[in-house]
């Protein structure tokens, strides 16, 4: 038995008091958010009309290197984290690898997910600024989980828009949310304008992100009180989740580990970015070097055959252009994908990262990253969101390359959440009715076609 | 803040290395197992045509104190264990009692519960004896859940029968244990002769837990290399479950904490048993006072309403005859009883430590379960399964006893899992179109009435 316990805690008192701003310690900044209309960067007090004020500060602040987490988000933290970073010793053994496995779990807690670093942060300075509640979209129901807990936590009226077939086939995830007092709108829906105007246009549709996304924006500027939230690809999401990376890094410290390679999930890159910041900042200032990769579905593979441009971040094009690795905001992915990472676009610290080469990316099919699944779970006894178990799959070619070279790197990979609610996958991978879905070049250039005229 | 951290992790080091058998401890000892044809005490080779030898041992042995936990089992339990004991601050505060309450979370791992502690012992004794695998039934799914992880990790095949209605309403349950490699059948089956034969007497019958025990334990004396499991009841069920009460001990006592009243669910008794057998050991050995509060549905009131007395443990009078309090092998509890806590009978154990006032038992009905889920689930971030939830609702009540006396009680309950697969009942709650039923003294009766004639 190793010295290295099958699972490093810190101590409560090791939590990270700040969180880490990745974008203090780059050289090139990633493009700043462009209003749509002057195409000028946005304001402050623009953001601010859509976001708390706090969250808008924090969204264009690229300069500060840390800011203090609040006292109050501390001990939200204090219910859940430190999260586990578990030595994947059965793992190790099921491959016969020379490599030592680590990977930090995020999936203690109801919501499922990392998703919840960033809710209870949002929760947080909307109440500090007096607001009745937020509004907000979900697919496949982590993020909604997650800011339904937290707006239970801080008493603030929780509304989100529903994809319509998730609302329907997800009546679990639906219940989860309703349990903790937030209202769920299935999307399209009757009570908004843009809501009114798909359905009258497309009768009988089932719903999309894009929508979801119009209908909340929508209901949180036409109520006073309230704003939107967003749980990925903006930078101030970015920063609440580096409090992965920083206990990650902490843990890893305490027993002298150092980290050969970083493996994290890729989809708005909300944990990836969370996981990789305290990594990714030693590299800036030249203190360290470390192999990060960013893994996303074949289906939707933004950064390994997007185009690094502006463009919307959501299908409806109310929302700020971003600059980032994109598949243009109408891209949909293949109606055979199953679980999250269906994001057109990607976040502009990580996009810009991935430019500079501090990122490789790889992307992988379903049915492999299923296989991946079932191999962690009947091993390491946890059953994991088929988001993360893209990362479980490079971590497992990663450690089997180690094999046949005989290297003992150390692999960190960022276990995001539980698969307890994408059973629905599961059965089809189980029935071997999973298949998979590479779109052809064709295929991509019709919504990059589409990116909007900024440079 | 207080220097008690909101959770209180052990060391791995700091984990038992022996179980602890609180029968060793007892002047007067649970009465024996009965053979149903004899009512002779079942003998070690009688018992071991049924459990794996070393099982069968551990069921009969009321003598030794401890018994060493195999490396193997102990390596499993780093997976998911220590579980932490939780300090519930904002439970407290929400109620504003000056009660501090801890409680014992069992759900962090896949199966969701406390079960796999018992699960993966029975599965390393199976495999050590040689056997080719296991069968076993399930209702809500937990323990089958459990077992089915415990088989993958040793390799051992695993034969899970469903009771029907769950199996057709749990469709989630039942695909992560395929995704396991259990084989699930929905039980009454056309595989075995009993399940044919029910299936001939009552055509579409949804089947019942009674019925499922019948088959598994057809199916593993007709099969060569198999032997029967169960979850809950046996005296080596709590054996093993004891792991949670001696980590819950451990936890406090590294904390100077002095508990006052321990409160758990019980069902077939084995998150009881497990949680309280060291503080029950104490209070044996003159050492100690606890107040022990034993929560039970309304529905299915077997420790406050039903007799002490010698019972078939199932429906179908396969099993031995074990003395428990009991509602008769044929009670079964209301159709909108959700969720578990639904056997006849109690573990042997519990029974006479009942019977000899070391425990107390209260009842609840689930309308006031659900509410006490939902104030916990949004206060503390756990979603709770509803069986867990008993020991909340009477948590909560001593909590506000003693928000009207004044008194710092320190309150520990055992939270035994989570309840990501019940929403079916919290949507029934979240519509308000949950109902109670308590059954009448003359219901009760007519179970009762048919108990086998032993004394």
């Amino acid at each position: 038995m190793s010295t290295i316990p099958y699972k490093i805690y810190l101590e409560e008192s090791e939590m990270p008091t700040k969180w880490y701003n990745v974008r203090g310690d780059m050289k090139k900044k990633p493009a700043p958010l462009l209003n749509p209309a002057t195409l000028k960067p946005m304001t402050i007090d623009e953001l601010s009309g859509v976001f708390c004020r706090e969250l808008a500060e924090q969204e264009l602040d690229d300069t500060s290197r840390f800011i203090e987490i609040p006292e109050e988000i501390r001990n939200f933290y204090r219910m859940y984290r430190p999260s586990p970073l578990v030595r994947a010793y059965c793992l190790e053994e099921k491959l016969q690898t020379p490599a030592h496995i680590y990977y930090k779990f995020e999936g203690n807690n109801t919501s499922g997910s990392h998703k919840l670093n960033s809710a209870i942060a949002q929760a947080y300075y909307a109440k500090k600024q007096g607001l009745k509640g937020v509004t907000t979209e979900t697919g496949a129901g982590q993020w909604g989980t997650a800011l339904s807990m937290a707006c239970s936590y801080f008493d603030l009226d929780c509304q989100v828009y529903m994809v319509k077939v998730s609302y329907e086939q997800k009546p679990f995830r639906r219940e989860v949310m309703r349990t903790y007092g937030a209202k769920v709108t299935p999307s399209p829906s009757m009570e908004t304008e843009v809501g009114r105007k798909i359905n009258a246009e497309f009768p009988g549709t089932t719903g999309s992100l894009g929508c979801a996304i119009s209908e909340a924006v929508e209901a949180a500027t036409t109520q006073e009180g309230y704003r939107y939230v967003l749980g990925s690809v903006l930078s101030q999401v970015l920063l609440h989740q580096s409090v992965i990376g920083l206990e990650t890094k902490a843990a890893l410290d305490k027993y002298g580990i150092k980290a050969d390679m970083i493996i994290g999930c890729a989809g708005g890159g909300s944990n990836l970015g969370g996981l990789i910041s305290p990594f990714a900042g030693e590299i800036l200032r030249g203190e360290n070097n470390y192999e990060i990769i960013a893994v996303e579905p074949a289906s939707c593979p933004s950064l390994t055959r997007g185009r690094y441009a502006y463009d919307f971040c959501d299908t409806g094009k109310v929302c700020p252009l971003a600059k980032m690795y994109t598949l243009g905001s109408g891209f949909i992915p293949s109606a055979n994908h199953a679980g999250g990472l269906r994001y057109h676009g990607m976040s502009s610290v990580v996009s810009e990262l991935y430019d500079q080469g501090l990122i490789k990316a790889r992307s992988v099919e379903q049915t492999s990253v299923f296989e991946a699944a079932e191999m962690f779970a009947r091993v390491e006894g946890i059953l994991p969101a088929p988001e993360s178990s893209h990362a479980i799959r490079v971590a497992i070619d990663e450690a089997l390359k180690c094999k046949e070279t005989g290297e003992e790197k150390n692999i960190v990979f960022g276990l995001t959440g539980t698969g307890y609610f994408d059973m629905v996958a599961y059965q089809k991978y189980n029935d071997r009715e999973m298949t998979d879905y590479i779109p052809t070049d064709e295929e991509l250039q019709v919504a990059l076609s589409k990116l909007p005229k900024v440079d």
